[in-house]
């Protein structure tokens, strides 16, 4: 009799069904008989400016060396990230994207039967990580939309190891104020783990926004990642980092991949840090495009959560399908992401673009509601 | 009073020490004081011929997308991997390095508790993947330095949940025959896993070499791995995959991150598996490294381990201490690969290079053990 590899799976694996990334562009396509040129994709939170010029320089330098192992150590990118984030080198994880740093953090600290706590419409990684070492993933009822520290916190037990803190969160675009986190960390455990995670960080503008790397001196227990998938325009190559203090990085740094990071990924990660021009400038395309996308919503009469990242989630008209919009638009070849999986069914979730991109999506939208 | 997290994590991660990979050119370039041109790194089994074209130009068409996610799902190199291999692309896991699958291979099947078993001498990775969720890692003793693989069927036991065979074995270059390894995997409990590891399988000549991709419609607990950064040229990328069963597949991609295999890793990896001359000329210049090597060896009157990959691990005299003569090599700007943690305290390993970075590290070894 042929044996059930599943059933012989270790038991959070059994129920794991893996992340739904937004559509790929020659996936649709693929599908719709369309040419890629043609195609729209705000599904992603990507930078729509395009590559970093610097960043492109270094990947053709790095191109000599294809065929040798990446430096394990990151040496060159972690000074340089050391200068610009005024911490130490050792205080430095890097990882294949951000997504690296929470997996390291669940495995060096949650044990089957343990938990995690996380916001309702929190990242979807926190609860697949946890899930896979056979954690529990606690999800606290939003407040707004946003997380409700003061909630998060009553929910934290004996058996919980780590909190995610999305600050600002992904697909809400919501945030929470310096103070509001300061009281949170001032009443966390000390014995369990605080992720912070700032991958939108850059977009930020609110003067009451906390700079997490700025509080690690004061919480031993505080761990932030950020990423170079979004302002730094890097998504296709997997690069993000973590910061905390020197002893939680020498424990991921024992369940890291020892060539996590690519040869690639590290030189345009290296050369898109001193590239300051380029990520002020995606900040400003931001900047506009989420100016007209709300002007746009509300000409349209749709609702929308008020988002300080590079995305937005809009709330589809009563009785209306959001995954009917979501074919529509696709059809249209524009693609945004739906965000039912994040108990958000009435939401679609629209990535910030060119102006064009932008443009094309609000009449493709016109289209689909009329 | 402060905590001590390296007491809060677990159990496996606690007593975990990092691999050590080779030592990069550019860390013994800052260390001596040289140029990195100057020195001949033969320690991490990388292909000396360099970068492959068509995998240079798939990168250079890939910049254009630098700032998009990469295609989690792998379309096209399955693809061509499916073809080329004569599988489906169901039964493709791809992995950033093959290092990478062994490590899902072990979070979808290895409880805390569990054991795996391995061969002496056997890669380091097995051992720390398998300890970082907790399990065992039972070493079988070597036989001339190779797997024993009767002696390995007789340390499975009840909480064996995979047994990893590595053939050719890095860093021994021993390998199994065919008949050895049927006999092997048929008495093999089935609902136990065989991760067959095959990083070395293109520089692999000898006629009783068991394609391992070719057993598995005969076993379905095996999994056999290779990788792109060896004979194909792509170390610097990270890229490596697994065949199985679909339905092992399908596990390993519930844990498997979502954009694990980075955009320019894939467009390498299918442009280089297409370039079939690279791969040729790549085998072709590692015999005769080989050949010049053993030669070379022998006249010096050293013995070492015969090997059927891209590397050979030979013997320093009696007497004379191994770690010295790499510090002697070193000083010349040749880097070799001590294998003491493998438990081969008067071995080196050395890659095979090209012909004049061979020449160079045969003349430093000379001065060294005059």
């Amino acid at each position: 009799m042929a044996v059930d590899f599943s059933e012989l799976a270790v038991e959070g694996v059994r129920s794991l069904r893996p992340y739904q990334p937004g559509k790929p562009i020659d996936e649709l396509a693929r599908e719709l008989g369309l040419n890629e040129s043609d195609i729209v994709k705000l599904a992603s939170n990507e930078n729509p400016m395009g590559p970093s010029p610097a960043a492109l320089e270094a990947i053709r330098r790095e191109t000599a060396e294809l065929h040798r192992y990446p430096d394990g150590a990151g040496f060159v990118l972690k000074k340089t990230l050391s200068d610009k984030l005024n911490v130490r080198s050792e205080q430095i994880t890097l990882g294949n994207g951000s997504s690296d740093i929470l997996d390291f953090i669940v495995r060096v600290f949650v044990n089957d039967g343990d938990n995690v706590v996380v916001s309702q419409h929190a990242f979807a990684i926190y609860g697949l990580v946890a899930r896979t070492v056979g954690a529990d993933c606690i999800a606290v009822p939003a407040k707004d939309f946003g997380h409700d520290l003061e909630a998060m916190l009553g929910a934290i037990n004996e058996r919980t190891r780590i909190v995610f803190v999305t600050n600002p969160n992904n697909p809400t675009g919501t945030w929470n104020h310096r103070d509001e986190l300061i009281a949170f960390l001032n009443k966390v455990p000390e014995n369990v783990i605080v992720l912070l995670d700032e991958a939108y960080f850059e977009y930020v503008h609110e003067a009451d926004y906390p700079n997490g790397i700025e509080l690690l001196d004061q919480y031993p227990n505080l761990v932030v990642t950020r990423t170079f998938s979004k302002a730094y325009g890097l998504a296709s190559l997997r690069v993000g980092y973590g910061v905390s203090s020197p002893e939680l990085a020498d424990l991921m740094n024992r369940v890291r991949p020892p060539f996590n990071v690519d040869s690639f990924a590290l030189a345009a990660a290296n050369a898109a840090m001193l590239d300051e021009e380029y990520v002020r400038e995606s900040i400003a395309l931001n900047d506009r495009g989420m100016n007209y996308l709300t002007s746009a919503f509300d000409n349209l009469g749709l609702s929308y959560i008020p988002s300080v990242g590079n995305f937005i989630s809009f709330r589809v008209p009563d009785g209306v399908d959001a995954m009917e919009v979501y074919s529509g638009l696709l059809k249209q070849g524009v693609i945004v992401r739906p965000v039912a999986n994040y108990e958000m069914p009435e939401y679609l979730r629209v990535s910030i673009g060119t102006e064009s991109e932008n443009e094309i999506f609000i009449r493709a939208l016109q289209k689909v509601l009329a």
